[in-house]
């Protein structure tokens, strides 16, 4: 596909999606009203929405075509905002911006910004739940899927999942040791490769996938995951602060070791390049037209945000 | 019931909990091992298992004899525990003890208390959805009720439930003007009440109660969770620190308004024999024996801890 319209197409699916994540936020009213507004002013941050679309492309790729994806496309980028917004407290990454807007503890206080990543949390599986109402309550086999995919969900946002890897980066950040390869692996693959994973699997397990097909995703989630990762450490190197919406350099002013320093940035840029088209290369085993899907996981290789 | 036997059968209730709380909880190893440690020593902190004892006597009450229930009493224990783990965080009550032991972040830092919470809300969900591998796949009936009980616990631990509450709490102790008796009470139901009737709500639920009988234990764990937040504002006022495991006076010291504030102690005890009587009551609407639940109910008037 040419490289402007898939832009074009990339930008109607994000506003597609975004219309869709918008649906599922609560109204902001109730004497719990400021939980709210931070909830929502955190989902609203205008993310790239990547994981809601991996997981919709999945989806459509494996042959669904029903609305029971809709919570879940809402409840993964709550997942991934509620990561955010956590991170970014004081006790944590003690971060005052992001995608250009000031984060959510900054804006709310300290108290809101942890309120507000449990909020976001709980309704991620309140709103993933809502898929049971949309399939046929009599259909036992279209319950499992939804059950597999809440499963598959919350296994990979957990302790084997997001919540370990971050668990593990901090511990590797605040001791004097440098890491180790192995360990900075597992802290993508955990952190950043575990979410992309579910993406793409819940999108596959909800269409009804077979195992073989499920298991081929998460392969490939897991390189484009660890692809994502890496790129960000490079964009921390070399990025662009206006474009990121967020001060480059922190990496290596809080001194953290990541890919770059662990590996030199050749071997980092080649690497992105390695595991996209790996990632890439997997699509092939699916039969369905799987082109935008495709040119999504090359165009990380090249993002600047 | 005689007062000693009582005791001893909720003992022995209690122990079993514990147990099947226990084996939900997960192995400590891995490169997220400080996580996984931090949030078995909070669940392992020895509560009263409350939550769990009310879900397991409302699924027998109402006819519940499988096992899908067990991952359910583990879930309800992980989502109270989390709320503790925040709770005493040094951005919300910065609280030091609990139950006679170090808070959660006071033995593993306040970055660890974050996610520690984050994990345990996390896993809350991860076991609950085991419930599914314990009914029959290929009975519609069977995974509806799992759904169903999953998505009471949800939205009872969500922003109208739990969160919601925490937020008018803090946003009230926040503000000059005093707290009138609704917020009061709106605060009350939300953060205490609202997961005492997910607890007795989802044992009914599971066990395929009708939904008149849902709603009665709905009503009834409102009165029986106003209760319990009453008496432990009187615990606070009158109740002994050793026994309690945590400072008293605490409230007025911050100068926190509570029911006691607001109506008085004789008011307070008169409302927590008022409520718990009338939870009490709503039980003679079951057939089934109830006699063990009701005198739980009733105990909760004189509970010194």
């Amino acid at each position: 596909m040419e490289k402007q319209k898939f832009n074009e197409l990339l930008r109607k699916k994000a506003a597609e999606l975004d219309e869709i994540i918008q649906s599922f936020l609560p109204a902001e009213e109730g004497l719990q009203k400021t939980v709210i507004s931070a909830m929502n002013y955190s989902v609203l941050a205008g993310g790239k929405r990547l994981r809601p679309m991996l997981m919709l492309e999945a989806y459509r790729m494996c042959g669904g075509r029903g609305g029971e994806i809709e919570p879940f496309l809402a409840a993964v980028e709550m997942i991934h905002t509620y990561s955010l917004v956590h991170d970014d407290l004081p006790a944590m990454d003690n971060d005052s911006y992001r995608r250009g807007r000031e984060t959510t503890w900054k804006v709310y206080g300290e108290t809101m910004g942890i309120l507000a990543g449990d909020g976001l949390l709980n309704l991620a599986f309140e709103t993933a739940l809502k898929a049971f109402d949309r399939v046929d309550g009599k259909d036992a086999e279209a319950m499992k899927r939804v059950a597999g995919a809440l499963k598959t969900l919350a296994e990979k946002a957990g302790i084997r999942g997001m919540i370990g890897g971050q668990t593990a980066d901090i511990e590797a950040e605040g001791r004097r040791e440098s890491v180790t390869g192995e360990e900075l692996l597992f802290i993508h693959r955990c952190k950043t490769a575990a979410l992309i994973q579910a993406s793409l699997t819940v999108g596959a397990i909800l269409a009804g996938a077979s195992e073989g097909q499920v298991e081929i995703l998460e392969k490939c989630g897991e390189d484009l995951g660890i692809a994502f990762q890496i790129q960000d450490d490079i964009l921390d190197v070399v990025g662009d602060s206006g474009e990121l919406g967020k001060p480059v350099g922190s990496d290596a002013e809080n001194h953290k070791q990541t890919y770059v320093t662990l590996c030199g940035l050749e071997r980092a840029k080649e690497d992105v390049e390695r595991y996209s088209k790996e990632a890439a290369a997997l699509l092939g085993e699916f039969e369905a037209d799987h082109s935008f899907l495709e040119q999504l996981f090359l165009t990380l290789i090249r993002r600047r945000r």
